[in-house]
């Protein structure tokens, strides 16, 4: 999928949101513990649920890995039925792999050559090599790490070299790596009003925000200071909708929340849509 | 295991070697064509042939996730098995694992609560809260990158603050999260002059040091600039070792390519024997 075919994804459903399949196996509501596969139930139930107010999904890779083998084939399952089901949604593998050349090339493999995914974070420590094997799979994405939602954030990404923070190198070099049909970055919400300093960097490339909802951060100051011209954002709300509600209503919370923030969505869209 | 078993084993088999069992399924003998689980044969030959000369193992996790379930499946039955063969053996994940705090939580879980891996490879970019959580699991290590071997490493890793180089900066702060009982850094062999730097900051910690071999560094370069009262090096070799021979001597080979380097690393090790 390239960026203009996302665009039209996000004007079709005057939708620019991402639901964050942080599938926590201790947190599924009761009434699916008889299930043979109750994380895959649990996600299916989530993504009929969502799928008409969502242009993305993100499962978290951790989520699955803490449950060995299967929790890998669940998320297999997960992968494979929104793409057989809706595959104009884009599906990120949210894994934040990195690793020297000819291993980066071997998580490519694993996430675009054996599996469907669109997209996969990537964490930019190592560098050029690290990232570009992510990029020769025509239609697919990497996500780059740039300016993240934690509290951790301040640790390295603002060790700043001649006024030039981190996360700014971080793009300023990465986008001569790729372009803006192959490459986004990660813009923490909690950090909305950075969006603006990362706009003069990376005017035209997609974002990928997280940490609205649960972790603090605010749509409204996210679409006022990130949006763009092809609106540039894709907003990633996890526990906020897919934890709404622990009772046997959970997908059907889901639903309602994911449909609150697709309404609110529509609004910050606005010009947009009647282009 | 502490640091003090692994200096003790160090000092048994007089080696410091890690063999890094990058099992690329490409890259297989042609003998091992016919068998279920190619990957997991050829890890076990290798094991039967390299144990006596090395300390630690280290999968890769991408050669395994490359092939998916399948690849997961012959990865956990190849750790399972050096666990319970050589239980006093150190088993890397690398993996370069790294998210916010409550997913490093799963993380964490997914290595050392469902597997018996020993320590993981972890991308300090998003700081401490993706980082900690690897260190709450009694005698289980993080492995921090710090200057990793790569060509990418001069894109971001030597970004300085008032002189203070990202990566200086990542071993200055991440140091006073753990202790030398359950963190190491990642430094590459083919930085090995830069060892001297890294020893002003952290003279005590194990590091972890690939790029020997294939990469080109240099194991006496290693030893003089790294090496410390208590070794504190772990040298890992991966394809210099396990893809040394392709026919169906495979095995034999990398013993002798491993036994090769252990009597190197004894003439190292020298005064440290005596004690």
């Amino acid at each position: 999928m390239n960026s203009a075919e996302l665009f039209q994804n996000i004007l079709k459903k005057k939708s620019f949101l991402c639901v964050g399949l942080d599938t926590e196996p201790e947190k599924l509501p009761a009434c699916l513990a008889g299930d043979d596969d109750p994380v895959f139930e649990f996600n299916r139930q989530i993504i009929d649920a969502t799928h008409k107010y969502t242009v993305a999904y993100k499962p978290n890779f951790a989520f699955y890995e803490c449950q060995g083998l299967k929790g890998m084939a669940s998320l297999e399952k997960t992968v494979r039925y929104i793409k057989e089901k809706h595959p104009d949604i884009f599906v990120i593998a949210d894994a934040k792999r990195g690793d020297i050349g000819n291993t980066s090339k071997m998580y490519a493999k694993a996430v675009f050559g054996e599996m469907p995914y669109d997209a996969v974070t990537v964490a930019p420590y190592m560098g050029e090599d690290s990232v570009a094997p992510f990029l020769t799979y025509p239609g697919k994405w990497a996500i780059v790490l740039a300016l993240t939602s934690n509290k951790g954030a301040d640790d390295f990404q603002y060790h700043a070299d001649n006024n030039l923070r981190l996360f700014e190198s971080v793009m300023l070099k990465s986008q001569k790596w790729g372009n803006t049909d192959n490459m986004m970055y990660v813009v923490g919400a909690t950090r909305a009003e950075m969006l603006a300093d990362v706009r003069k960097i990376v005017p035209d490339h997609f974002l990928l925000v997280p940490g609205v909802g649960a972790q603090g951060g605010s749509l409204a100051e996210v679409a006022r200071y990130g949006m763009n011209s092809r609106c540039g954002l894709l907003v990633n709300s996890s526990r906020g909708i897919i934890f709404a509600d622990s009772t046997e209503n959970f997908a059907l919370t889901a639903g309602k929340k994911a449909s609150e923030m697709q309404a609110e969505m529509a609004t910050y869209l606005g010009s947009l849509l009647s282009l």
